[in-house]
């Protein structure tokens, strides 16, 4: 772990103290003695090592990539410049949205490695969401992040030249987009091989969805855009296993899916898994309706995360709008703030109709392919959990085929209660 | 020129046989005896040198970047490296559409140099429009030059990794798509420093236009979808002073301005360019009505162009469908065939709306922004000029404002003969 250890190796629990204590940047915060370090092997993602360092002094989180998918074994390879990318992506969500993403203390590219910013007591957002807490200001925090981080890697503010650059080394995690490109899009829709789901409670509705040739037309239609919509970079998988959470903080962490791509697939994804946390709430409450209450909090998060990045954004395109598209130069120089105006609305109404697509894909591919939540896995009554499920299935559907006709958020949340009550009955 | 000769160095006629002739892809053809060469520097586009080198044997064309814009000079510095983005869209233009353009002898990256053959008779398919010659097979070649090269450079049909590589090939070439970025889809919306039109004669439309609000936001959706909507590799600056003709054949030069982008962008400035074409034809008419039946070629050729892509397009994605979008396991192996033309009729229709937007711009920037049109340009009498300009702006802020609504090419062609007999009456 010296600048001559270029070999890549895997960390374990025993050789961890040894090879980090050699940099300073760790010996900074955890101390010399590295006897007095602890490591705990704790990452229950799907692809990668994550150690938690602890000394007397502080404690640090060491995040090492594996050579291949953690969640399905060696037989899948994938390439550790994924922590290249995901470095990468840190550095500049730090500085698009400062204070929301683990501070880096040391990035060794060889060995796939990034050391970072323990959060505590923070969980996993989407545990949280399970257990029924609540954190304060947590529409906004991500609501905030979404516009800043969209806004401000696209071409409505950065420098164009910088933008393609970024464009050309994003485009180098081909790997990773490949899995959202497979997982996301494409195996949900047929019956492809690794795909699962809940058997056979959900039987009936897979195959009507898969023989439904709208939906499928439509899906790959948002595929489209995915791939070929570079228009900002994303975090790429932004869901509510990648927000760690207290009462009142909220941080976002693992964007090693990191992609040019439009702007709604952070938004879509984001909201779908708080939209997946309220239809799989009956699975978790102690009693029939005693998650009532927590269940409209969610809607009402839904509803405020889109609200302050539709406000966020809006605030970023009237104060730093500098880069190539709808250029002052064109409209506020020329005394037509008016059409800065109405350009953003009809952006802003482009970017709700793309969210609204993806996140009935993200409902999609959590139920029907290989990557599944926990908010539906921990149901243990499988009816009721299948219950849950449909519900989120019916509404991904209808925010595929429908969302140029959803206008508002409103009508997307009282299609939800619908859906869930139409589904529980 | 031999691989010790790294310094970049313009060549010009004088140097050019001894600098070449120690190359043996040029001695091949033009034979040893340098003696016998003969070159002429006959460059008449924006950017670059162009040298025609006969010998008694045979002849070939020498293209050489300036590390400048030819047209304005030294004080607008442009990077050599254009020859290498030509060189590498030339020879995937060769491979997805053999034979339609030049062949490659010679590529010196160091000297941003590329020696290719020599169309002969060919001249400039724009001066052959202006003379009123006629081409036999015109719109077919074009047609399936668009639809082959724009469907086989996508995610359609490309191997996802490789497009991912070349899209970050291409985005090295952000000098140039700068250009396209602000001469054609920003300077010419606004009193910008290096405009230039036909005045005082247009001065009343052109100030209509400039304050227009629709136009200046549809524009820009417009630039955006240029910037940013990355799906296939455009040839980037495919109107008819980049096609070379003869009675019947047709080749396709230049792709400098190589970039990925929308589809509807090459096959929308190709269409625009024959339709400025057609409203250019009774300045160059030697009597009143002179150049009607001609005219009506021009029109049959839009048409046909679209109709040829169109066609050509579908039957690339009923055959070639191999790239990661509407996967044919998704379509066909499932037995939804329907599915897939669902999927084509759609995407057509998306394209068939990009490119008259991308047609509407391209017009206005060949009449207000500063690279214009030898079609308008060669039109001595400043009045009939201004007349036959008046049509193509009108014409082109129907197309950007109205494209969604202009569902037949029918309606296009009708909508270019009413504004014409308005204009000129």
């Amino acid at each position: 772990m010296t600048d001559n250890d270029t070999t890549y190796e895997p960390l374990d629990t025993a050789s961890l103290p040894t090879r980090l204590g050699r940099i300073k940047a760790v010996t900074d915060r955890l101390g010399d003695d590295i006897s007095q370090w602890n490591a705990d092997e704790v990452g229950d993602g799907n692809l990668n090592l994550v150690f938690i360092v602890k000394s007397p002094k502080s404690s640090i989180i060491v995040k090492q990539a594996l050579p291949y998918v953690r969640l399905v074994g060696d037989s899948w390879p994938l390439p550790l410049t994924r922590a290249f990318f995901e470095y990468h992506a840190l550095i500049r969500q730090a500085d698009r949205d400062p204070g929301m993403v683990p501070e880096i203390y040391h990035f060794d590219e060889q060995q796939a490695l990034i050391v970072m910013e323990f959060l505590s007591p923070h969980i996993i957002l989407r545990q949280s969401l399970i257990k029924g807490d609540h954190t304060e200001g947590l529409a906004n925090a991500l609501g905030l992040f979404a516009a800043r981080t969209l806004f401000r890697g696209s071409d409505l503010s950065m420098d164009a030249m910088e933008r393609k650059a970024d464009l050309a080394l994003f485009a180098g995690n081909g790997e990773l987009c490949d899995i959202t490109e497979n997982l996301v899009f494409s195996d949900p829709y047929f019956d492809a091989e690794m795909n699962q789901h809940n058997t056979p409670q959900l039987d009936g509705i897979v195959a009507r969805l898969r023989a439904d040739i709208d939906l499928k037309v439509e899906v790959q239609h948002l595929k489209s855009k995915f791939c070929n919509n570079a228009e900002t970079m994303l975090h790429g998988d932004l869901h509510t296993g990648s927000v760690m959470v207290t009462g009142d903080d909220a941080r976002v962490i693992d964007p090693e899916f990191v992609t040019y791509g439009p702007i709604g697939f952070d938004v879509g994804m984001m909201l779908s898994n708080f939209l997946m946390a309220f239809y799989a709430q009956p699975g978790h409450a102690d009693k029939p309706g005693g998650r009532d209450d927590y269940q409209d909090w969610i809607l009402g998060l839904v509803n405020d995360i889109w609200a302050t990045f539709a406000a966020e954004f809006s605030r970023l395109w009237r104060t730093e709008r500098t880069g190539i598209l709808y250029q002052k130069t064109l409209y506020e120089d020329q005394g037509h703030a008016i059409a800065s105006e109405q350009a953003l609305g009809q952006r802003l109404n482009a970017i709700w109709q793309d969210t609204l697509g993806f996140a009935g894909v993200e409902m999609h591919r959590r139920i029907l392919g290989l990557a599944h939540n926990a908010d539906f896995e921990t149901i243990t009554d499988e009816d009721l959990r299948a219950t849950c499920e449909t519900g989120a299935l019916e509404l991904g559907r209808q925010l595929i085929i429908n969302r140029k006709q959803l206008s508002t958020m409103n009508a997307v949340l009282d299609l939800a209660r619908t859906i869930q009550q139409e589904t529980q009955a």
